[in-house]
């Protein structure tokens, strides 16, 4: 058999292929990026379901519509009211099969074969993977410690009229941990309204901010192709598989809901009831409140062991919220090396390499907290922190 | 904005799209495909809902596999060995997000713009819609009563070396109800298994046959690239959106894998977790079997109907099992100027067009029978069978 290009082209996800390894009870692991289990409101969970039952019988469990349910679309624009005073209705609301989904269907709904989408460098790789498939052209963008470079982002937009979108994660970003700065985001804003492109921003962490302020959009409420992407993931349940699209543009919204009949039917809409039951009867804020303080401490814990056992080489980030801490190793040092080396004493992270298109040299790893108690946070980077040692040791010797 | 080509070209579900205007109370609707509500085993799924929540907890909430929930799909590897005599595997099996999705993955993974997929005509529409998106050529084999006319068959093979594989539906098909037959299954296979295609039996309503007996698949089980795939939506519950891939073919299946990272990352493990709870402790069999004498009987009301209102020119299919009618009337009457006529005394039904990948001038109607009752598909019927001699008669006039 022959298969497609596209499939041939499109990399296997190297997170999932390495929790083979990773997932054995010895190793100490900062690879996944899971929600710590101790996180989902399991016991109200059960009640919202038991609820949604008795009220809604056999519309539990039969098909239903393909934008997804209003009452849940309707909570959902809500909380975008009230967090961040924009004009978001149900009508603007469409649900998908976990966050992931709506990246690929957006690939689908804008990308002809070679057209282009600017990605972070580093970016989210379950994005590079959902675009794959459409087979884009890639323009990465440097991130940096407060955004997106915006001189670079300008040249790539003035140079590439083939560019049909921007992937953003502007909060606790995936897989840096940073965050765009006020000022980024009105610098990109001003130059992205220029273009004829989409701005896409993926928000799966935005809720869990454990330091500062809560920041206004890039382009939601102002660009007329602004694409805000959330999920219930990172604060209900990942196992749900309930993510959603919010947009104003209605041609888009309407492609979209083309390329999801076509892709799935519909999304599972006894998850969508029960956690709209949940949203309605829960104090969604409280336990999104526990979640943070959970993340903070683990965040800090991470921190404070990386303080004092990474080489003072290392440069690393210090995430205000979200899931994850990157580190960068100085020029020359291999983090796939240092992934073999470290799993010799049982501790596992993710190499930089899949977070960029056109991987080259990779000195970057990304480390998750949110899986770890305090104390194995402290024994992994402790040991982490002895292997970097060693690994950039013996490249200072090989470079004498 | 520009749009994709393939967004563009895919055509929205004629099916979803006239439900706004078929779902009001007062029209006797034959359009849709919904099992019935009241086949939905909604005590049994409470309760397998609550022990798996009671024994697995956090599992049911978090991410999971891409492959699928182990026990589920040993489970139904299980039904394959039971019934087909099948060695399928736990291995072999692929949980997706419907058996749409798999349709949708299975056209990522085979096919390059361009390449060719043969389609009965009429064929299933929902799996046109997923296939458009990765923009082949369709090569439409007509449908007999018996299954694919062979003859056209090998000589579109023969013709056409950019065919990827074929899609049937061999079991109660959607939308003409036929059931293929063991010799057109043998002679199919004969000829499929001289081409490097792959054949897909898409099996849907296999288990809710009502009259005669179970038939051995085409491919599964001796052709090399051969898919099958199978769902709970038409025997538990649609909502869950759980259906499944199986396929002994290895690199089928790792292409599979990574288009379902990309796509989604995994099926709601929720969902899962419970059907593989109910059915390791509930009398599926059971269940099942009162599906069958439910639609049974509908079909059977509908049948009559059909034979006393209809006119005598008005040919019609006598389904084995499933859930479709497939009504054939004279050359040159047209189903849609039917259907406007039968909105007119709220009838309504689906026209033949959107299963036909070329459509033209067609005289042919799906007629869905799980979702009234047999009074209510009496006079749905009657009212149809007054509208169809209006409109044919209209016809015979102006063809004077």
């Amino acid at each position: 058999m022959q298969f497609s290009d596209k499939i041939l082209n499109t990399p296997s996800s190297f997170i999932r292929n390495i929790l083979k390894v990773t997932d054995s009870p010895e190793v100490i692991s900062f690879a996944g990026g899971l929600p710590n289990p101790i996180s989902f409101p399991i016991d109200a969970l059960q009640e919202a379901i038991n609820n949604a039952i008795a009220e809604q019988g056999a519309k539990l469990f039969q098909y239903s519509t393909t934008q997804g349910y209003e009452p849940l679309r309707q909570l959902i624009a809500a909380k975008y009211q009230r967090n961040f005073g924009l004009d978001i209705q149900a009508e603007d609301v469409f649900i998908t099969t976990g966050s992931q989904q709506a990246l690929e269907l957006l690939g689908k709904v804008f990308l002809n074969k070679g057209d282009g989408v600017v990605m972070e460098a580093p970016g989210y790789l379950g994005a590079i993977q959902a675009f794959t498939l459409a087979e884009p052209n890639f323009y990465p963008v440097t991130l940096e410690d407060d955004g997106l470079n915006v001189d670079e982002l300008e040249a790539t937009l003035a140079n590439n009229a083939n560019i049909k979108f921007i992937y953003t994660v502007p909060n606790f970003q995936n897989p840096t941990g940073i965050t765009y700065s006020k000022e980024k985001r009105e610098a990109i804003y001003e130059v992205v309204k220029k273009y004829d492109v989409a701005l896409i921003e993926d928000d799966p962490y935005g809720e869990l901010r454990f330091e500062g302020e809560a920041l206004p959009y890039i382009g939601a409420g102002r660009l007329e192709n602004s694409v805000l992407l959330g999920s219930f993931s990172k604060t209900v349940t990942p196992g749900f598989r309930l993510g959603y699209i919010v947009t104003k543009n209605k041609e888009i919204l309407s492609h979209v809901e083309t390329a999801k009949q076509a892709t799935d039917l519909h999304t599972n809409i006894f998850a969508q009831m029960t956690i709209a039951e949940y949203l309605t009867h829960n104090a969604y804020q409280e336990h999104v409140d526990k979640i943070i303080a959970l993340y903070s401490k683990q965040a800090n814990a991470m921190l404070q062991a990386i303080e004092k056992h990474f080489p003072a080489e290392v440069k690393y980030t210090k995430p205000e919220g979200g899931m994850f801490i990157w580190a960068t190793m100085p020029a020359g040092i291999s983090a796939l090396e240092l992934f073999d080396a470290a799993m010799k004493v049982n501790v596992a992270f993710v190499p930089g390499d899949p977070f960029y298109t056109h991987p080259e040299n990779i000195n970057t790893l990304r480390l998750n907290y949110t899986n770890a108690t305090e104390e194995v946070i402290e024994e992994g980077i402790k040991r982490l922190g002895t292997i970097m040692k060693e690994v950039i040791a013996s490249h200072a010797v090989v470079a004498q």
